[in-house]
Parts: C-alpha cells; sequence; structure tokens
C-alpha cells in the first residue's frame, strides 16, 4: 500500500506563505494558498509566495491535482492564488462562503478569474481519493474552517489558525462535538496552529474587545477613528454596535477595509443597524461627535489611508486634537518602526491616541495559547502530530509543552524541516525526500525571478553602496588617465573626491601590474584588492563594480 | 537676570543618543554623552552620536564648557565620549565608581585618554556657577545617579534612568532621603525617564529573577548558558550566586561582558565566591554539569559571542541538547529578527531555549513604570517638569497621565520638539531658538560624514538596485553602439539582457531627441524618464545614474 506524502510549500518553521500538499498514489490535494512577508534581508520584495516546483514536477510526471481547498480568508493563507493558480490547470477550489469570497476577490485584483465552490456544512465532498469535510472552529476572521481529509491511508485533520473562543461575536462556536466525533473515527495525523504556544493563560473571547472600544468611544469629544485589520470582521461588528449604541455614523475608509466590508455585508457576515453605515462621502453631513471612522493601516504601512490621515494627506478625513485614534492591533513584530512612528507622530500632534500598549483590551489573538491546543489534540487524539503555522521555537514548544505531556512520544510529532516530504502509512510516519524551496518573490510586477544573487547585492548595497570603476581601453591600451569611478550610497560626501582618487590610483597600479591578465581575471583583481584595501582603511565593503569599455 | 538654557543635542523624543547641554551666562555643563543605534533606514549605519554644533558654535563665541556629568554607564549615555571628545577642549568629566570606569573602557577602547573624576557620595561639587550633587538611583547597572544641577536660576533635577527598587540586589536602593531634601528646597526644574509609562503596575524588583534562573539552572542537566545585557552586574551577580549554590563554576565569554566583569570586580561591584570563578580556558577540565557560562550577545547580535556558539562556530563553547540556554533579556523593539532568529535556531538544534516570552520572570526592567514616575515627581514636587528619554508617544502620555493627575498645568509640563532651545527663569520657561540636529552617524571607521544623501541612496539601493548609464562621447558626438549600462540588485536576473536592450534604446531615443541640450541637462533628462519608463512596465524605482564619458 503506497503512503500520504504531506508536504509544506511555504516551508516548515514558518508563519505566513501557507499552502501544503496531500499526495496520495497519483493525485495531489492542496490546501492553502497564501502569501508570505518578506523581513530585512530581502528589501524592495513585496511579497513572497510558496515555491509550486514541486507541483509542477509531479504534473510532468503524469500526476493530477484533484481540487484545492481553503481554511480561511486571511492573506497567508489565500492571497497567493492570484499568483500561482495561472501556472496550474485548472482544477476546483472549496472554501467556506467568506474565505471564497475574500479569495475570490484577491483573484480579481491579481488580474486571475477563479470561481470558488462555497462549502458551508460540515457534509464530507470528495476530490479524487480524498474526501474532504470542512468544521468551523473561530479565529479573527468569520467562517474559519479546519479540514478533515479523509484518505486512504487514515483520516488527516488539518487543523490550521483557531481559537477556541467560548463566546464568539457571530455566536459560531468552535464544532467541538464533530471535532470529537471526528477524533472518535481515529485519526492518523492532526496538523495545528502551534503559533501561540508561548502563552499558557486561555486566549481571551474576542466579545472582551467591544466594551473596551465602546468605553473609549463613549468619552471620546470629537471623531471615533479606529484602525484594525481589515478583515477582523468580528471586531468591526462590535465596533459598528458601539458606535450604533452612541448616536455614532460608521464610515469605512481604504481598498482593502471597502472591499472586505462590501464583500462580508454581501454574505450577511456583518449586520448594520438601520442608518449607521454612511458614504465616506457624506462624512461632512455630520458632526465629529457623530462619527466613527474606520480606516485602513493599523500597522502603519507607508501609503495606507491610516498613515496619509495621520500626516494630513487624506482628502476625506482630517484628524484634529478632539478626535481618538484607537489602534485595536498588535504590532506585528519587524514592523515596529512603521507602527510606533504612526503612534508617536499623532501624539506629536497632540491627538489621543490608544493602543494596546496602553490599553490592553484593544487587542486579543486570534490563536489558540497552548492550554487551548492541549484540548484540542486531546479531542481529536491522532496518532501523529505535526505543529505548523509557527516559527522553529513555536514548534519544538509545543512537542515540549504540549505534545509531550499528553503522552505523545518523540516518534509521534513530527518535525519535519524545511522542504522535507513526509510520509505517512497507517503505523508509521517518516521523512522520504526532501526538496529545495525557494520562495519565489514577488517584486514591483512580478515580472521575472529576482532570486537570492539580486537581494545578496541589495542587502550589500544597502550597507555600504557601490563603487563602479569604469576602464577605458582603446587598441588593446588602457587609457588610465580616462578611468571614471562612479560611487552611490558609498560612506563619503565631503571626502569623496579624495577617495575617488585614491581608487583611481589603486586601480591604475593593478592595471598596469597586471598586463598580461585576461579581462575576467583582471576585473576579479580588481574586486578583490580594492575591496581589500577600501576596507583597511574604512572599514566598509561597498559593492565594486570593474567594467571594461573598449574604445 | 539671565536664564538657564537646556538643550538635548540628542533629540527630544528619542530614547538613546542621551547629551543635554545647560548654559548659563557664558557657561556650559554637559550631561551624558551616549551613542545611538540606527533603524532600518539609516542602512549600513553603525552608531549614531549627539550633534554636537551647537556646543562648537557657543565656543566659537567665546562661551566654555565646565564640565561633563555622566548619570550611569549604559552606552547611550557615555559611549560617544570617544567620538566627541576629541573634537572638544580639555573639561573635568564626572561620574559614580562604575560609571567612570565604564566611560574610561569606552574611551580607551574608542582611542581617546580621558580620566574620570569619581564622586562616590552625594556632596556638592562646584563647576562654574554650577554646584553639582548625584543621588543614588536603582536602574539596570549599578551606581546610577540622578543629578541634582543648582543653577543661579534654580534648581534642576535631572532624573534620567531609574526605577524605584525596593529591594534592589546590592542593598543600595535609591536615596529618596535626599531626593525629597532636595524637592524641599524647591526644585524649578525636573527631568525624568518617562519610558515605560506605558506600563501602570510597579516595575518588579530586579530581585525576583535570581530565583527564576536558579530555578532553571537546578533542573539542567548540561550546561547553563545565559546571555545577558554585558553591563547587567545586578542579575549577574544573582546569576553567580545561584551557580555557587548549585555547585557550578561560572565564566565569561564575549568582550563586552568580559571587560564590564573585569571593572565591575575591579570596584568591588561584584563578588565571586571562593572557587565559583574560573577563566574560559579552563572550562574543559569540568563536566557540563558543573558549568554556568555567561556568554554576551544576548540580542542575537551578528558576529556575537553567543552567535557564534549557537551556530557551531565558537572555539571555546559548544552548545549540546544537555544544556540549557537562557535569554534573560526581551528584544530590543526592531531587532526582533535576530534575536528571534538566534532562539528558532537553536529550537532547531533541539536545545532546551528559555527566554521571557516563555518564562516572564526572566527579565525585569529598569526603568520606572507611571506609578514610580508619579512618586518621583510627588517626591521632587517642581515647578516645570520635562519628560525624556521616551518617544514621543511616551512623553505625551506623561503629560496625561503622570504630570496632569498631580495637578500640573500645560505650561508646566516641557514637550519641547527636537533642536528646541529650552530657557528658564525663576517665573517662565518656553522655547527660544531652534537649532537644527543632524545626528552625525558613526559608519566604518567613522571617518566623515555619511549625511542623509547618502542613506537616502542606500534605502534607495536597497528597494531596487541601481541602474549606471555611461555614454560615450567622441569629438561631441556620442557613440551610442558604446553605451553601457551597468545593473547590480535590479530586479532582473533571468531577463536582464532584454531589459538593458530596452534601457539601452530608450537612452539613444533621448540623446538623439535632445541633441542641443547641456550635458547636466542631458543627464537629468535620462535619469527622469528612464525612471518613468522602468517604473511604467516593471513598477519599480532602481536608482539611475547616467554618466558622460568623453574620449
Amino acid at each position: 500500500m503506497s503512503g500520504l506524502k504531506i508536504i509544506s510549500l511555504g516551508g516548515s518553521g514558518v508563519v505566513t506563505q501557507n499552502m501544503y500538499v496531500y499526495e496520495y498514489a497519483n493525485e495531489l490535494l492542496l490546501v492553502d494558498c497564501g502569501i508570505g512577508f518578506p523581513d530585512v534581508q530581502m528589501p524592495g520584495v513585496d511579497i513572497l509566495i510558496p515555491d509550486i516546483t514541486y507541483i509542477l514536477e509531479q504534473l510532468k510526471a503524469g500526476k493530477k491535482i484533484v481540487g484545492m481547498v481553503l481554511s480561511h480568508g486571511h492573506d497567508d493563507h489565500i492571497a497567493a492564488t492570484a499568483h500561482i493558480l495561472p501556472h496550474l490547470p485548472n482544477f476546483p477550489i472549496y472554501g467556506s462562503p467568506l474565505t471564497a469570497g475574500f479569495a475570490e476577490d484577491r483573484m480579481k485584483e491579481g488580474g486571475t478569474d477563479h470561481k470558488v465552490t462555497v462549502i458551508d456544512n460540515t457534509r464530507p465532498f470528495t476530490l479524487g481519493s480524498f474526501t474532504v469535510s470542512l468544521i468551523p472552529v473561530t479565529h479573527s476572521v468569520p467562517d474559519t474552517r479546519h479540514i478533515v481529509i479523509r484518505t486512504p491511508v487514515g483520516i488527516v485533520y488539518h487543523g490550521s489558525d483557531f481559537k477556541l473562543d467560548p463566546t464568539p461575536v457571530d455566536g459560531e462556536a468552535s464544532d467541538l462535538t464533530s471535532i470529537k466525533a471526528v477524533g472518535d473515527e481515529g485519526v492518523l495525523c492532526m496538523l495545528i496552529d502551534c503559533l501561540r504556544v508561548e502563552r499558557t493563560e486561555r486566549t481571551s473571547s474576542e466579545r472582551t474587545v467591544g466594551p473596551v472600544i465602546e468605553g473609549i468611544m463613549a468619552s471620546t469629544r470629537g471623531k471615533s477613528v479606529i484602525t484594525l485589520m481589515s478583515s477582523h470582521i468580528h471586531r468591526i461588528q462590535q465596533v459598528v454596535n458601539a458606535a450604533s449604541k452612541h448616536g455614532r455614523k460608521v464610515t469605512f475608509i481604504g481598498r482593502s477595509v471597502e472591499r472586505n466590508i462590501a464583500q462580508a455585508q454581501q454574505l450577511g457576515k456583518i449586520h448594520f443597524p438601520e442608518g449607521v453605515l454612511i458614504d465616506k462621502n457624506d462624512m461632512d453631513q455630520y458632526p465629529d461627535k457623530m462619527l466613527c471612522v474606520i480606516v485602513a493601516g493599523s500597522q502603519g504601512q507607508e501609503g495606507s489611508s491610516m498613515m496619509r490621515a495621520i500626516y494630513g494627506e487624506h482628502r476625506m478625513i482630517k484628524i484634529t486634537d478632539d478626535d481618538t485614534v484607537i489602534f485595536s492591533a498588535d504590532a506585528i513584530p519587524g514592523n515596529e518602526l512603521n507602527y510606533f512612528g504612526a503612534i508617536d507622530e499623532l501624539a506629536r500632534n497632540r491627538v489621543h491616541v490608544l493602543y494596546p500598549d496602553v490599553a490592553p483590551g484593544l487587542h486579543q489573538s486570534g490563536h489558540a495559547s497552548m492550554s487551548e491546543q492541549r484540548d484540542l489534540l486531546e479531542l481529536v487524539r491522532p496518532k501523529y502530530v505535526l505543529p505548523i503555522g509557527g516559527a522553529d521555537r513555536h514548534r519544538f514548544k509545543f512537542f515540549e509543552s504540549v505534545a509531550r505531556p499528553l503522552g505523545y512520544r518523540s516518534e509521534q510529532i513530527l518535525l519535519p524541516s524545511s522542504g522535507d516530504v513526509l510520509e505517512l502509512t497507517p503505523n508509521d510516519a517518516r521523512v522520504v525526500d526532501r526538496i529545495e524551496l525557494k520562495p519565489p518573490i514577488v517584486d514591483g510586477l512580478g515580472i521575472g525571478d529576482v532570486g537570492p544573487v539580486v537581494l545578496a547585492d541589495r542587502v550589500a548595497l544597502s550597507k555600504a553602496g557601490i563603487v563602479v570603476v569604469v576602464l577605458v581601453r582603446k587598441n588593446r591600451q588602457f587609457d588610465l588617465g580616462q578611468t571614471m569611478i562612479i560611487s552611490r550610497g558609498f560612506i563619503f560626501v565631503r571626502d569623496a573626491q579624495e577617495v575617488i582618487e585614491f581608487i583611481k590610483q589603486e586601480v591604475a597600479t593593478i592595471v598596469s601590474k597586471e598586463k598580461k591578465a585576461k579581462d575576467e581575471a583582471l576585473r576579479h583583481m580588481i574586486e578583490k584588492r580594492l575591496a581589500r584595501k577600501l576596507y583597511k582603511i574604512i572599514q566598509r565593503e561597498p559593492l565594486i563594480v570593474p567594467v571594461i569599455l573598449d574604445i
């Protein structure tokens, strides 16, 4: 009997960029297709998308994709569809109502038109040898699902992002009954969101955020300006309810939040009491104290509506010192500079600004803490467990603090390295192959492959700039008087001339000495020796680019 | 009567890079001289130092520096001395014992040899028209002082970094009696550390950290490997005590921590029970379970001893999966990538690693929370209060949550903008001037001034690279066939040739059309038009550098 392969194309130990392949015999089932976010080692890069080389190779080998299932509507689970689907043959895509709506929106924006089949119940549907059913769980976007995949080898429980909110805003609690029923059937392997395993106390209910926002709103003289994750419909619902209670009209500013609200409204996932919702163009018809403005850009993203509003550059919204601005979101790790920069700018302008660091109730996570992870694991009781959606420290903490205390042995807790191909049989789980994952990078219009060389160059350029040495050669003789040095981002301004002269002399010395060197060798020598000299005198390593111009 | 001027040369709303000028008549008193840390908008920059242009101008105008007083031994208060003192005339420098020791070390390393006069009591000493005394307060480095400056205009209380630790590790509590006595004299203006104003609960005593570390040490089979701020002598003392209790030998690895321990030991600021301290070269004479190794690099700094140990590249220390690694420090905001990268790497290697996110008691701040700031303000009761050492959000939060509730009126709470020159008289405080502060940047060996243009270039280079266009001209005629395009860090690799041809054609078109343009105008046109074209087709903006080579 052949096994079931499981491969994470976003990489293991990666929080975003979610995409999984389930492979049985000649069939591939895909789960999620999300983008990732570049770090400081990838300057200028817009987004990362999963590497589908493995899929393309399997297709060439005659295998086929039986379908794709989307777990929930966050960009790191759906937004790479626009980039990836054009490279794949057609296959059906499935998701819950809001997930389908958000995914179709993202694809349309990316110029890719695919329908997502809506699944709004827990009834199983068949995709080749796989039988799939979706179980509702709570998370920071409505209609989040865990995915039960029945395979010829056994049941896999794909438990991506979730929390166990006992009092969800929309009343739709995690379907623990169905989850337990799956567990009772006997689950071979469970994948489980381990991101928040560092926290022991249960994650607070999303419902606790509403009263905090309402309290602030009640004591605000001017506008209530609120920024939050644009897909956080439950939180937005609470803001709407609070605004309605306090006689404020609600409007939305910013492409992402406007688009998401339109989608959620169409699907009945958000409810506006009669007369509360107004068009952003009608804001000026109401006094500030009657307004609640929900603005996109809770991370202080450059160019976002929130940042433009803060810097007084937004045509529709002016923030005054009677207003209160609420950041109902934490800083994403690594993004503190932008996030706190926005808050500092408001403070400088004497605007009353509140954020979770000063008003902790203003944000609650959408992820299960250690104790809820334990609860879910106990409910499902799989033979093998594979923590996902966290960095390595989270995966190993899950191993140590969740799975092991529940009696799992080391060989039952799967911690693949990035690119590992896992194979499961009813009695065994092991790494059978290793693929190289190079996250393709979407940069600008996404043409071409930026690749590690260009990125390494960018990092080097950013640290000490570039020195281009143009050597002029006439009739096989270098004209050293014509040597041209072009530099940018290098350390000198005042002393530039002096250093350029120094470089010219060094180059002249090398060229004169190495009369017999071939062009490539000469360029290489200039690069190396100049680098060494410059490092010696100024301890910096600009990118040195020698070129030869034959006249 | 002339007033007292107060200027922050590191900028207001800045956490690090501390340096203050107190100016009365023709005398300048300097307080602190610390470095700052560059953010992602300053790639390749090592450190920032305060801008002393204002001081140099005053010296030229015939004023003189009567002295410098250092508040405590952290780099953001002392480490710019090495860079700045060579540019200033000689004057006496004062500090508490450990502060003086650390500052002298830093200056020696920087090639500047200055003595710091040690002040180890609260007795006033005179510097020109100023009378200064130092009052002990608790903080995350021993021998921290608040500085009382008696001026002809009134008393200024310079309350930089502090907490009010009721049970300090070295038994040296904040001298509240002396502080209250100064308050009773009547203080004109108080500067006060507002960094941790977002937290309402009192900052926990440093003493609470020791038992947490000891508990972990007790259950560690192999080595206890601990990394923390290298100047945190009190925490190191607690580690030493715990190690001694559990029969472990202590050794130090890393230049910064070894240097600081040598200094602290010499001054009697740290105590090693008989036989506990061993030389790092003797580690191999003990079994792992008898070792406690304190390693520099708690932020996961590239090249630090900790990082080399983690990656198995350190000659002296190998970390095994029997060891426990403790990060007894939080990530500095903005540095998450390095810090968590180090922890993730340990987790990947199945090393047991603990850090404040999973063991909250492993770190306590050295800064006063809102409630302790309130206590200190009540004790001193100045006429004017000026929050320092925080970002703008902290300064305004202090205004709102500390000073105002204690009855201070807006005009008594001073919130200068960066570069503002404050002037105080017994009955008035106002901004009388504004200076431009350009933080000089130390990059490489610190020769020259990097300046905003070079930095802006580096940021641009990092985002989309550079395209150099070399136009060859012979006898006043451009030889367009010789045009050379050099690009680095640009978005293409595979498609590079195609784009380079495109650029060549565009340049040829521009040059042919603009036959009459002067060189500078032509370069400018190429830059602008090419930028526009490239943005249109690939939505990226590389730095475009056209140069003309006359043959």
